[in-house]
């Protein structure tokens, strides 16, 4: 994708990447994003999860939200997702970071009315929190869907922004007596805790079981 | 704390916490904060490390950070912190959610003249990744000192939202032959990763080798 002026890393710039595919890589891969607007010349932030259809996000919730009914208006939005791989440590305080992967997208949301794409959507909400989840739960009624607020942002400007790899020190420390390198970090899962009214005969499937969040890693270039 | 016409949580009022522990305690915890500012009526929302002194939140980063120029004018800005702490797994689709812990603040930016407030900003900063760190590594150079933009926001007006439990079906639901139940969720570290440059007989420090992202738990109301 061509960066544009307002997804053109400027800051290191090195750390940018507009490759869809990453993008997508760290879409699928986290959890919950940041939906930034502007309401009354405030900038508010909230988080909130999401789904990822080909090329569009998709944000969902009540159509009593404050947040979602300010979206509807074809608000011009921001929505950031960043995922912690690690903390940096460096030998000098000045130089101590964090290994990341990070990805901003500019647009403006729109209503999902078509009755087929939001059922996909919310489809992918469910899926995206654990795969293959939506052919084991109820599916929402008619009375649900109406109760639901689906939103939908084209994934067409969007950058990546990522950090990878050891502290890089001043030349002149790297005698200093200090430990440095990287603590990695990743969100991991503990043991599921069946729902008190679960019957014992139950068995936890096994994507639930096994679950993961690392998404395979594709080629990135900056590994 | 009080909470403002912009604090108050209104969706789900009943997971709103406007306890100043309980806000401190998520920001203790988090690592990345995502900031929301306006530029040029377009909202824009970058995740960045913080950290707080007492009752304030401290940001930084390179004077030529577009972000960080902007901030700079005492402009409206609002900080998110997230901690993702489950997925919640229910027998509808319409019932998915996850538990979590956000603080949502609001206010003004203002850049950090002071020499021994930026000090003890920037310690707060190393400390707030590492325990201690601060007294481990290289302090900043005068040069380094220049080079940081500081800004600094009060938490004055801040409000937390909590989610915790197994999930709330439909009453019908209770009987479907469905797993349901929490997928606990925390940040993790893998093994400490020495830089390749790093003589062989500096040790790491303790405060690394043991570290652990979960802040000690206070009465939290809701858990």
């Amino acid at each position: 994708m061509q960066p544009t002026s307002r997804t053109q890393v400027r800051r290191t710039p090195q750390r940018g990447e507009y490759d869809l595919d990453v993008i997508y890589q760290i879409l699928d891969e986290a959890l919950v994003c940041h939906v930034g607007f502007v309401s009354d010349g405030q900038p508010i932030v909230i988080p909130t999860a999401y789904g990822r259809v080909g090329d569009r996000l998709y944000i969902h919730g009540s159509p009593a939200s404050r947040m979602l009914r300010s979206l509807q208006t074809n608000l011009e939005i921001c929505v950031t997702i960043t995922l912690l791989d690690g903390l940096v440590l460096a030998r000098s305080a000045y130089h101590h970071s964090m290994n990341y992967r990070s990805v901003v997208i500019f647009g403006a949301a729109t209503t999902v009315t078509d009755p087929e794409e939001k059922w996909q959507a919310l489809k992918a909400f469910t899926d995206h929190v654990v795969p293959q989840r939506w052919s084991d739960v109820r599916p929402p009624t008619s009375q649900e869907l109406k109760g639901t607020l689906v939103l939908t942002l084209p994934l067409t400007e969007a950058s990546a922004k990522i950090r990878t790899g050891p502290p890089l020190d001043d030349e002149a420390d790297y005698q200093l007596p200090v430990w440095a390198g990287v603590l990695p970090l990743q969100l991991t899962t503990t043991a599921p805790k069946p729902d008190p009214r679960l019957p014992s005969e139950i068995t936890i499937p096994n994507a639930i079981e096994n679950y993961t969040r690392t998404t395979s890693c594709i080629s990135l270039k900056h590994l």
